[in-house]
């Protein structure tokens, strides 16, 4: 990543799928950061262990609680990167964590619209403000005008689902509350685009590929169903939150994503190395090609 | 309206603004439908006094209670409306109910995020799934395979400032949650349309231009912020829900929206009386055009 040279960042959902992966491919960069705070909402639970080991290894992981869909969290966390900051801010915030539910328009409720929307949608906005003081910061420690992720940036994990043009995937799997979440914050990665430029914060909405994570499996169970392959009766068990969120997605019968998350994470900060001033406000995917509102 | 033969609709937030005008639009057709479900969350109150006026003389509508915020209530208003409607479907559900709260993207709260997008588009979700089978028996029982709003349609009453592409407007008002909502509220139609074009459902969500009701002043009074003609300070007057909702947006010195509710709702009128299977799915103005997402 010759064009990337982040001095510290940040990645909500670092404890395992893409954040872990971005974690890990920034450890392996030439020229690593100097802070990368790696957040997820149960550092010494089970589903972190893989980053707990990954930061007793390297002393610049920082693991800081963060639940992206509440206010008070994201405001501690915030309090906390800064304190380790000192005077210097914050170049590169990812808003990776995201959930989905294996819903059709039918099965929809009132809960599942909210809280999918709480995570995925508000969760990035309140980062983008309570991080805000911090990327300021960064931008203005860093020489020259031109925005870049080096210099300080937001970058919104979206999805293809949340394309309105294309309507991607329909067919194999309805999430219209996921896909709802995502167009959402396209609108907001689009916002914040629009009122951070002044203050030299680059933010793009990105799509990783249909990647090998839990969620990633969960949407190929979907799409099993759909083709007939996995048994309907089971698609209820997905639409539990445990089960949506990655325990026991993976049915062996099901299409399992193509992309692998070495190759997503490797493809987007090859994106991100590359981005300038044009591209704030851009839709862009992991190879780096332009998508549809 | 030639093209336009609507036995039954229902219009949510029929009370006041873009909504009124369309039931009385509807009364004053050649042939007025025999049903109008004017729907509004407060009947007896002093913001429904217009609406039981009309009313009072035209026993074709028919005043139902509804909180678009609230399964509950739209449970009990697709019930009420089945009963009145004996056997026969409803040809026509406009989601029209919607708020908005003139926030900066610093001024955005987790609170503001959630309840607007609730109003304006889970709302329209819940209304879709709850009068369903209404609208299926209308498509059932009417002539012809082609879709039509006079066979059966949802109309989501949308935003310009909803779309992605355009940022329309962002200088003057910024409301993002409001953004995210119509953007999210475009994809669910989008949904809607390819889930439901097989029960003979038509989908499209339509701007209505930029309006002479309380919600559209309320932008004026936005726009007048943003051009130094009404003093900043007021602003914060406006995010609390009672003015959001109507209640002194109205300044002299604030740009006043150019199109009256009579004119917006002939132009969206003429566009219902058009439309056919080609344009499910669509987004579009009062008078017609194609909007980017
Ligand atoms: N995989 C794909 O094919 C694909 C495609 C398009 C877009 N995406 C997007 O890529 C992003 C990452 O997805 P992934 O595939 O890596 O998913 P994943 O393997 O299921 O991981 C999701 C991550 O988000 C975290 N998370 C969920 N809700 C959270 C909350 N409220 N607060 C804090 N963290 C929360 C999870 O933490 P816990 O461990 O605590 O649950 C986990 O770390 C998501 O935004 C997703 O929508 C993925
Ligand atoms: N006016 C414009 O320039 C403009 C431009 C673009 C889009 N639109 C859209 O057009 C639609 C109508 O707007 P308008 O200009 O007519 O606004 P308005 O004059 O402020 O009227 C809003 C209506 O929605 C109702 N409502 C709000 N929240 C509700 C809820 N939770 N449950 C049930 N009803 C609720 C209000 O009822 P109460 O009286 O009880 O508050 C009122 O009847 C909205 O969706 C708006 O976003 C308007």
């Amino acid at each position: 990543m010759a064009g990337l040279h982040v001095r510290s960042l940040l990645v909500t959902g670092a404890n395992r799928g893409i954040g872990l992966g971005l974690v890990q491919h920034f450890l392996r960069m030439p020229n690593p950061p100097q802070w990368i705070f790696a957040t997820c909402r149960d550092p010494k639970g089970q589903r972190a262990q893989e980053l707990q080991n990954l930061a007793s290894k390297h002393p610049n992981i920082i693991i800081i609680s963060l639940e992206v869909s509440d206010p008070t969290s994201i405001k501690a966390a915030a309090a906390k990167v800064g304190e380790h900051l000192g005077g210097s801010g914050l170049n590169l915030l990812i808003n990776n964590a995201g959930i989905v539910k294996l819903n059709t328009l039918d099965t929809e409720t009132f809960e599942d619209m909210r809280e999918i929307y709480t995570t995925n949608t508000v969760g990035p906005l309140l980062m983008g403000q309570a991080f805000l003081p911090l990327l300021k910061k960064a931008a203005q420690g860093s020489p020259g005008s031109e925005l870049s992720c080096s210099k300080a940036a937001i970058i919104n994990m979206s999805s293809i689902g949340g394309s309105i043009a294309s309507s991607y995937g329909w067919e194999l799997m309805q999430i219209t509350s996921y896909r709802c979440s995502k167009a959402a914050l396209n609108m907001l990665s689009r916002c914040q685009s629009l009122a951070y430029k002044e203050h030299g914060i680059l933010c793009v909405a990105l799509h990783p590929g249909w990647v090998q994570t839990d969620l990633g499996s969960c949407a190929g169970h979907a799409v099993g169903i759909a083709l007939g392959r996995v048994h309907q009766s089971s698609a209820a068990d997905f639409t539990a939150p445990s089960q949506a969120l990655g325990m026991g997605c993976i049915s062996s019968s099901a299409p399992q994503p193509p992309v692998t998350v070495d190759d997503s994470v490797q493809g987007m900060l090859k994106v991100l190395s590359s981005l300038s001033e044009k591209d704030t406000g851009a839709f862009l995917d992991w190879e780096g090609n332009v998508l549809p509102w």
